[in-house]
Parts: structure tokens; C-alpha cells; sequence
């Protein structure tokens, strides 16, 4: 099998990007829950015949489009060792967690973050930005808000970004509970970055209107084009008005590895979050996003919830507190800092 | 290295179960971001000798807590396949899709839950519980509530669960910002069940108070004692007051493959949704949770929302919508399907 797959790799350029899936391939899928177990080798046949040609072709040198990565051989083999170690990065005292620690401390590193920042891994960027959003709240309204919800305290809260941000900060508002409605969509200027003068009149005007503007997401490497904020200058706005500053740097923000894409990006590095995905630039396997918190502390104090089933000792296999689950939404977690690590 | 894994896998019960992580090897993983690539062998002899022995130990037949799965050589190939074919979920036409289509059937089937059900594979339950929460918030408000936000309309929203329930439900209010308050913690029976009549005593002074109950979720497999909720009465109680009845499954869902558990989960049919975990009971690799929701209709519109650049063809590789970005978070998502499939 793994010969097959490295086959499949080598040989991709000879193969079509993508080709339309045939009727009665499609069919194939609508089949019933099988009751017996089927033979390794007739599952394994199925895979090669009716999926391996249908996929979306983002690994070949040809596809090009929707920023997608094309995934690498090395990995694709962490992968194998990640799910064949089966570990559950929520937390617990093993190896693995050291493993995502020092990922965290990489990228503390990249970005000049301080010792106390603290980062997690995510499915993707629309999780880290909705986690922002979600730790910038309570940084406006306290702790409390966990208990109280939004009715109480959170009506006056507005958040601002650009008309060229991804949609998935607008989705932050709503699941979050906060409303598409008070997301403010700032105009561009010509360069397709935030209009900074705008952002800055918007908060003033809403702040004289008696609402409590909260949040502004800088876009580094924007969806349609690939603009990148004068992220220096958003960053001036956001300290002058109290503001949480956030970077959605999906696929933009990784260019701090190349020595020309990373002059484009200075101000990055006073954001009180980042959030990107290893899986556009960095080339690692389906999923692995990332998301970084400035402040640590803060970060701990909006997703901890202790349950005495999750009790912390202080040696042996239940130790290490705080815990990955406590930083975010999840409780079992995949070793998706292995794949990262190795590539 | 597909070799040294499945070695490990076969020799595992000759293995401690758990061994505490030398402080020389912990500090390895404090290094700082090599500059370099390193070649794969160095790093893979790393992972052999650094990682592979500290973990904990869920794989290994000795061991026994917390709900871990142990996951399964079979898991582990597809996972490897399913990083080589390196598919986004999010979207598109291509055959990865309907692979998890297929499981989305199954499901179905496994539920007695109608063609129009919808489903989708997230990190875990957490995230199930929570997209469910949110779902049948907009049941309850209409989806005016994802741009309005919940301080106009949601300050009378309640829910409710049993002392025995996972704290991620406690969470999912705390997220969804409904707040942890408006979350009732019923007490349980002699039999560490929810107590229906004091759940349907607490509906009844809610509503009379002038609140607006909402969400019930009844607990399969609790995480204490592994006890079953009575979904059944859980189920009328629902219906008598226009409640959303969900099922927290993390790990007792999966049950209903077995003819001894499958009685015990009797009402389960009868649920607005379901979350539940492969990776518990399934034995699929970490991650894969799953939720399973009865008015597929209703989970799209609480979730979709067109961009752009996320336009629909009628044909190619853009075409097949609704995408299953359409139903949860996530834009970017791994195969978790296939390892599904495969096991």
C-alpha cells in the first residue's frame, strides 16, 4: 500500500489534474452498511480503483487554484506514524504534547511573540479565528461572560475588518454569538489592504454612538488576490482605541520564512493573535491550522473547565497541566504536530 | 518506516504500558527552529528513539481509562493513504466527498434517521455538542439570530442536561454564548440516569418564568459510570415541550452495532441529533467525531454561507453543492472519512 501511494506520487504528473467521476463509480458509494467485515486487500483494491483517480488533483504540479497545499511524501509518512501511535494530544503526560510544545515555541520563535504566548493546533484558520474572537471577548467582558453569555453584557460589541477578509470572520461573529451584524466591513484602498483611515473614523463614530468596538482582523494574504494589511498601521489603530488585534494569516502568514515575502509583513509581530494554516504554504497533509495567543494566560482563562474526570496529578501518565484542552474547543485531539514537525 | 510501525503495533504487549519521559529527551523538544532541513532518515530516527516509546500508551492492550481507543493498523494505513491523497473536505467534486457521503449513510441506516438527515465528521464530540447547540439555536430564534447575534433575542434561551453529562456541553453554552447559567444541571437517579420528572419539573418553572427551554441533551454512555440516559422518556419529554432532543453518544452510540447494547439506546432514533466518536468504541485513529442531524435542511442554513470565492459550478471540479462546508465550521477538512471507511 505504501508502495502504491509513493507510485502515485512520483507518477502524478502524467496523470490528468481531474478527471469527472464516472456514474457508476459514484453509485459505488451509495451502498448499504456492510454487516461482515471485508478482507484488507478488497478494500485496499476498492481504494485504488474507484477513489485514488477522483480527487480534486491539489497534489499535482498542474492544479493551481483555491490555495490549496499539495501535501508532501514525508508528510504523509508522519501521518502513517502519527495514526499508528494513536495519541490524543488533549492532554496528559507523554511525548507527543512535547511534540506540539515545541511547534508552539517555533512559532513564538518566527513571529518574536514572548515566553508566555501559548499556541494550539486547530483544524484550520476558521477555528483559530473564531477562537480569537472568542478569547478577545473575554477579554472585553471578563470571565464572566462564559457564565452570563452575551444577552447580559456582549450587545455593545463591534468588530471590524476589511471587505477583502475571508468569509469565515464574518462566520466567527455569528457563531460566536455575537451577530454578522457587528462586524463593521471596512472599504479597500486601491492596494486591496483595509482603508486604515476609514477603520479608524468607523471606530470613533461607533465609539461616540455608545458601543464598545472590541476587535479588528488584519487579513495577510487575502482570499481573492492575496493582499496583505499595512499590518504596522492597523496596529497603531488597535493601541490607540483598546482594540484586540488580530492577523487572519491563512495562507500569508508563513511567508516569514521568505526573506521577501516577511518585510511585507512587519507589524505582525505586535498581534495579540495569528492564525494560518501549515497545510496552504507549508505543504503539510489535510488538516493542520494553527492558531497563536500573545497572551497565554488569557488564552487558559477562556477555554479551562476542569471535570473530575479530567483530574491533573502531578507525576506519572496524568500530569503536565495545563493541558492542550484547556486552550481550545476540543478534548480529544489528533497528533496533527507530528505531520508539521516532520515536514 | 511503515515497517518499524507495524512492528511496534505487534510487539506491543511487551512494551510497558506508560514509562516517564527521560528529562535529557523531554529537553530535545525545547530546540529552537532548525534553519536547515534536516534529512528524513535523521528525523525518523529521532521519532524511533524520542517519541515512540512516551506515549500513553492508549494503543496498548494493558491499558485502561479515559475512553481512549486504541486504534488499528488498518486506521493507520488509510490514514497514510488519506495524507498522500492529501483531499480537502471542504468542497468540490471529487470522490473523497462522497466516501464520506457513504458514511453519512450509514449513519443513517445504523439510526433509523430519514434520507434527509445530514452529517458530518468534526475533531470530536465537543465540537458536535457544540454544533448542535447552535443549530437548534436557530431552531428556537430563526436564522435572523446569525446576524442579529444573541443579546437582542436570546436572553431567554435555557437548556438543560444531567450531573452526569460531559463538561463539553457546559462548554458548547459557554461558546455558542448562551452562557453556562442558562445550562440546568438535573439530578440524577438511583441508576446514574438523568431524573425525567425533575427534567420536565425544571421545563415547567423555566417556561413559567417567563425563559424559553430550548435544547435538552440526554447522555449515552456517561463518562463517570458509562450510564445510558432513558431516551425514550428524555425523547416525550422533548416533545411535549417543543424541546431539540439531543444525544450526546461520545462513546456509547456506537452501541447500536452491538445486539446486547443496541436496546439500551432505545429512543435514540427519536433524537434532533446525535454526536458520537470513531475514534472511542470505532477504534478509528485519532480524530473522528461525528454528528448526526435529523433536519438537514434546518443544519444548512445554520451553517452556509456563500462567498465568492467559494463559487459553485453546475459541472467540473467546483460543482456538487451543498459542500460539506455548508454544515460545520470548517473550510479547510481532512479525510477523516476515509480511516472511517476503511475500518
Amino acid at each position: 500500500m505504501l508502495d502504491d501511494m509513493l507510485d502515485y506520487l512520483k507518477d502524478i504528473r502524467a496523470r490528468p489534474v481531474w478527471q469527472p467521476i464516472p456514474a457508476p463509480v459514484r453509485a459505488r458509494f451509495t451502498e448499504a452498511l456492510p454487516s461482515q467485515p471485508s478482507p484488507l486487500a478488497q478494500v485496499h483494491a476498492s481504494f485504488m480503483q474507484d477513489i485514488l483517480p477522483y480527487t480534486v488533483g491539489n497534489a499535482h504540479p498542474g492544479f493551481f487554484g483555491w490555495v490549496h497545499g499539495a501535501g508532501t511524501p514525508v508528510g504523509m509518512l508522519a501521518e502513517m506514524l502519527a495514526a499508528g501511535l494513536n495519541a490524543n494530544l488533549g492532554g496528559r503526560d507523554h511525548i507527543p504534547i512535547e511534540v506540539e510544545r515545541q511547534v508552539v515555541q517555533w512559532m513564538r520563535e518566527l513571529f518574536s511573540f514572548p515566553d508566555t504566548a501559548s499556541g494550539l493546533f486547530v483544524t484550520g484558520t476558521s477555528m483559530a479565528n473564531l477562537m480569537s474572537v472568542l478569547v478577545a471577548r473575554v477579554r472585553a467582558l471578563g470571565a464572566d461572560v462564559r457564565e452570563d453569555g452575551l444577552a447580559a453584557a456582549g450587545a455593545r460589541l463591534v468588530a471590524y475588518t476589511s471587505a477583502g477578509a475571508h468569509g469565515c470572520i464574518a462566520q466567527a461573529m455569528d457563531l460566536a454569538g455575537l451577530g454578522i451584524r457587528a462586524l463593521r466591513v471596512i472599504p479597500m484602498n486601491a492596494q486591496y489592504q483595509i482603508d486604515t483611515a476609514r477603520l479608524e473614523a468607523a471606530i470613533v463614530l461607533d465609539r461616540d454612538a455608545g458601543l464598545q468596538p472590541f476587535f479588528v482582523a488584519a487579513t495577510a494574504g487575502s482570499v481573492d488576490v492575496g493582499a496583505i494589511d499595512d499590518l504596522g498601521a492597523v496596529a497603531d489603530i488597535a493601541a490607540r482605541h483598546g482594540l484586540w488585534f488580530h492577523v487572519d494569516g491563512a495562507y500569508g502568514a508563513l511567508g516569514m520564512l521568505s526573506a521577501v515575502v516577511k518585510p511585507l509583513l512587519a507589524g505582525i509581530e505586535r498581534a495579540d493573535s495569528i492564525a494560518f494554516d501549515f497545510h496552504k504554504w507549508g505543504q503539510v497533509p489535510y488538516d493542520a491550522g494553527f492558531v497563536l495567543m500573545r497572551d497565554g494566560e488569557l488564552h487558559y482563562r477562556a477555554f479551562a473547565s476542569p471535570a473530575a474526570y479530567l483530574r491533573r496529578d502531578t507525576r506519572g501518565m496524568a500530569a503536565g497541566s495545563p493541558w492542550p484542552c484547556d486552550f481550545g474547543p476540543d478534548l480529544s485531539r489528533g497528533f496533527r504536530a507530528l505531520k508539521t514537525w516532520f515536514t
